[in-house]
């Protein structure tokens, strides 16, 4: 639960220089909160089969041989449910990440790993599974050095914040790759790691969440009411409604951020967590690659890649586009006083591109050592309006939710009604904005020639 | 009051093949309400100085004596306020549509006076004052055949409904005609029937208006609640909160469409109504022109009809077009949580366009003869988005005024909200579809060549 127990645990077993023994640091805090799901290949050694067959990227040991110093019969931690003894070959624990270090920097284990942008750039003959495995590597000690950072925050809520908000995105690149690459990976332990990181990354961006939205409905309330964008303007000066429109929801987003921000430190402090930084610290030493990720990375990446663009592509195609080109077509509103579902129902395509979008991104920046360039502007701009098109649909809604508040007056029901259509509008104009940056901007760059 | 007595009144005043005795008929009636403004000219003979010399597009006097059989000391009604005994000379009664009686149409008085498609061509040659007279020689019978029907339609509402707004069309358009071309006619006379024209119409109009915000109000709540345009959809499908502010503003309209109803019958039945009729009545007859009326029309007419379609370019080059032409700018809604006084000040601008184009496209109307191919469709649908504009301003108007009814429950105020915001953005709507067809489409065909 708390802040400085959970960046402790999460700091020494990663960070520790001197490893504890293998074995004694995961019993203990696993039996607070038992995982919902085990991020390690929950398979005996004897399902590995020809297929499966595990190339790994670092330097000297291509075989999947277990690292000397653990037992094949180490011990179990008593809670972790549906393992057999062999499975704990492949459970990881924060010992394995120093025992094991077969990862380009073994030596910087006490320091702040290196961030991203210093990640080697491997050549263009590079192997596919290296240039998977580069990637990965760099996130992992981007998220390593943020769950330090973290832990090491204190008091400064600012610093926490950004800590977190690293984290969370260095875990949904990681996620993001492990989905997109999936083909070169052991899928069972990719689907099983990404299934953890996408818990973290949901979780942590809640408090996140629930402040930006509560900065856009006030700055709306502020804008509705004709009293300008100037950041000078306080509740104060409002009609009375919208100060009440305002107070409401404060009230209520920040109870829900409170609540966030106690879910997201427990998640850090969790067993649950502690197995899911263990699996990330393995990532850079210990990728479970499938025969296909030992062809040549051209050859390979680029149709997976392009896989990933494919189905975004599609979803895209799938919108209502030409309908959303048509300005003020009143769509975002049209179950404005219906039940919630059908706004829900309505913006789900659009979230899903959203999320298409962004695995497209960061697969993206895997080729970026062989096709680099970045992300086409039109594509960070298509994100960006639809991330401001899930901002404004989840704003409508908390404004729309705060309506169903008993006994509120009906001024303020008045002005969160306005409130609710004024940020619906906001969802067709992303919309709209979105199909003007998206046909025939997407420089189809990971498509093979 | 009563709609029976008003047409009788009407009727017989106007089309009594048996005049009257000059001075008797308008004694009695004016008693009962006094008119604010008088449509004869203020003035003794002894003002009128040579740029005022009359000429009459009549065919054989061009001279303003005054016709024989009313003495200049006719008796004056005693409630009429601020008139000379002199004035009398210009008042015209009843009695003096046959007396005076050298319309181009002197046998029809007891039928049903010509519609306006019928009114006879002027050949290009034509005198400016016999263009202006004919147009308003043809809407006065107009004016005057659907008075008529107006009294006849008895039980028959929807009748009477056409009838009335046939009435405040042309009502509209003579009063538009003597606006745009107050440079052939006598000022003081066409400002005060037009001041009497403009009390007609707003207080016909406001009888239609509520019966088309109500449809629109409700409409938009249907389509809002996700029920889908059809016209089965009743009110008991809708949302408790939708359906209760869909209740409240039928109650709420309603009532003033009721009272808008009785104040028309009112005002049909009322001497100044009546003082009205007898003015339009005289205007083929007895249009008091200036000399320049005298000169070819295409000289006179094209510069008059260019300078008030100059009024309205610069009115609409005033407007925020640009501003407009963004997309979801959520300009109109900047105020919705403001006063009202907001959206009103932001809405006056449009407005003015609005009445400058009426008066535009009446204005070719009038030039027709001379250069047929009515109004370009640009112009029209212009004008229909600008109508557009004002009843999606009153409709959002309406649902903040039901809002500020005491003790609503507070769905009902959401909803409210919802289709205050909605109307507004419809306002917004219309103004990006009005710049779009607006620059460069109106093919200038009131200037002079």
């Amino acid at each position: 639960m708390c802040r400085r127990c959970s960046s402790t645990r999460g700091g020494a077993g990663v960070h520790n220089p001197d490893p504890t023994p293998p074995g004694t640091p995961d019993t203990s805090p696993r039996t607070g909160a038992p995982p919902k799901s085990v991020t390690a290949p929950r398979r005996t050694p004897e399902q590995r089969t020809a297929s499966d067959t595990v190339v790994r990227p670092g330097p000297p040991a291509p075989a999947a041989a277990p690292a000397p110093g653990i037992p094949p019969t180490a011990p179990v931690p008593a809670t972790v449910p549906r393992q057999t003894p062999a499975d704990a070959l492949a459970v990881r624990t924060p010992a394995d990440t120093v025992v094991r270090a077969g990862s380009p920097t073994p030596g910087k284990a006490p320091g702040i790993p290196p961030s991203a942008t210093a990640a080697p750039a491997p050549p263009a003959e590079a192997l596919a599974g290296e240039a998977v495995a580069g990637y990965l590597h760099a996130h992992a000690a981007d998220f390593l050095r943020s769950l330090k950072l973290h832990g090491e925050s204190g008091a400064d809520t600012a610093a926490a914040d950004r800590a977190a908000g690293a984290l969370r995105r260095t875990a949904r690149r990681i996620g993001g790759t492990l989905h997109t690459f999936r083909p070169l990976l052991d899928p069972d332990w990719a689907d099983g790691l990404r299934t953890e990181l996408d818990w973290l990354s949901t979780t942590l961006a809640q408090e996140h969440a629930c402040t930006s939205r509560l900065t856009l409905l006030l700055d709306a309330l502020t804008r509705l009411s004709g009293a300008g964008p100037g950041p000078s303007t306080t509740t104060g000066a409002l009609p009375a409604g919208a100060a009440r429109a305002g107070a409401l929801l404060e009230r209520q987003l920040t109870l829900a951020r409170t609540r966030a921000h106690s879910a997201a430190l427990g998640a850090l402090g969790s067993a649950r967590f502690h197995a899911l930084a263990d699996a990330v610290a393995l990532l850079s030493s210990d990728l479970p690659l499938r025969p296909l990720a030992a062809t040549r990375a051209d050859t390979v990446l680029l149709p997976v890649a392009a896989d990933a663009e494919r189905r975004l592509l599609e979803a895209a195609a799938a919108l209502p586009l030409g309908r959303a080109g048509h300005p003020y077509n009143a769509d975002a509103l049209v179950h404005g006083l219906g039940p919630a579902p059908g706004e829900e129902a309505q913006d789900a395509p659009w979230h899903r591109v959203r999320r298409l979008l962004r695995l497209h991104r960061y697969a993206l920046e895997v080729l970026e050592p062989l096709r680099p360039g970045g992300a086409p502007p039109a594509l960070t701009r298509a994100g960006r309006l639809l991330d401001r098109h899930r901002d404004a649909a989840e704003a409508a809604e908390a404004a729309a939710a705060a309506a169903r508040t008993p006994r509120i007056a009906p001024a303020t029901a008045y002005a969160l009604g306005i409130l609710h259509a004024d940020q619906r509008h906001e969802v067709e104009a992303a919309r709209f904005a979105f199909q003007e940056v998206w046909p025939g901007s997407l420089a189809i760059r990971t498509r093979t020639p």
